[in-house]
Parts: C-alpha cells; structure tokens; sequence
C-alpha cells in the first residue's frame, strides 16, 4: 500500500479477500476514504465488496461516491479490435 | 410497460436487449427518465447496458443516480440460511 493507498483493486478473488483488505487499510493508517475499481465481470463482486464491508465490519462506512465509465482494452490475441469494458469506481468514507 | 413505466429489470439476457427495452420505453413515451434495477451477476450486465446505451445510441442521456443496496433472498431448497444478495440501481436522465 506504498503508493496507491486508498485504493483497492477489485480482480477475481472471493469479495472477502477485498474487504479484508479494505479492514486492514483502514486500520493500519489514518485514512478515512477508501476506493474500490472494478472492470467487467469484477463489477459485481466490487458491490458485493462494499455491502459486506459497511454492514458486517465497519458499520460507520458510507457510500460517499458511485461512477460507472468505459475503458478501452487492447484487443485479445488474434482479435483486431479493441473491446470495451465497463469499469465502476466506488468509494467508501468513515463517518 | 404498462405499470411498472420508467423501470427495467435487468436479468440473464444478454445487454443489447435491454439497451434495446430502454431506447424503445424512451422513444415510445414521453418520459426523460429510466431506472435499471439488478441484483447479483445481474449487475454487471446493469452497468454494460446503462454505458452502451449513453455511448452508443442516446448521447444526451446523464447517470443521474447510482444506488447499491443489499437484499435478502429465501434460502434455496436444501438449505436453511437465508442468503444476502447485493442490489444496484442506475437512473439514467435526458438531458
């Protein structure tokens, strides 16, 4: 958590791996704001993330920020064309 | 779209449908806005639909709102535990 802390990348591990980590970051420092940013399939265990997070751990978390956006990815192996992927960026912030 | 007008329920189909659902219950009525609703896996296909939509085929539509929530679902047959399943809901606005 050198440089990007306050952010925590949502990939294809189970969501408790992430709110662990969101636990950890948020104990361990000051911060009172943390990011979640997802892309494609992730998107969903990015909310199933922030759900378990403020209602089983950290009950004084808040939803401050929801963004949906595209991102441009670089086209599969053999494939020519970019794909679109749907990113979303949530942030959660201590009261 | 006779009661539940302004709303779209996101489930297994693939996205393009209910791009299609949305830019139809658009043009057909007069209304400047539509909710998605999903829930689960659901709400990836939520976020590709409302971001092809505003893309590709109604530039001048806005995210107005984004909401996540959590709901309870009855337990499956076999088990005894009521399951937590994570919601979303994206409200897209004309400008």
């Amino acid at each position: 958590m050198a440089k990007e802390s306050g952010i925590v990348f949502i990939g294809r591990k189970p969501a408790m791996s992430y709110v662990m980590a969101i636990i950890t970051s948020l104990s361990a420092s000051n911060a009172k704001e943390i990011t979640l940013k997802a892309r494609g399939r992730a998107i969903t265990t990015a909310v199933d993330t922030a759900e378990i997070t403020r209602n089983r751990f950290i009950k004084d978390l808040k939803v401050s920020k929801i963004s949906i956006g595209t991102e441009e990815m670089p086209p599969r192996e053999g494939e020519n064309r970019a794909r679109m992927v749907s990113t979303m960026e949530i942030t959660l912030t201590k009261k």
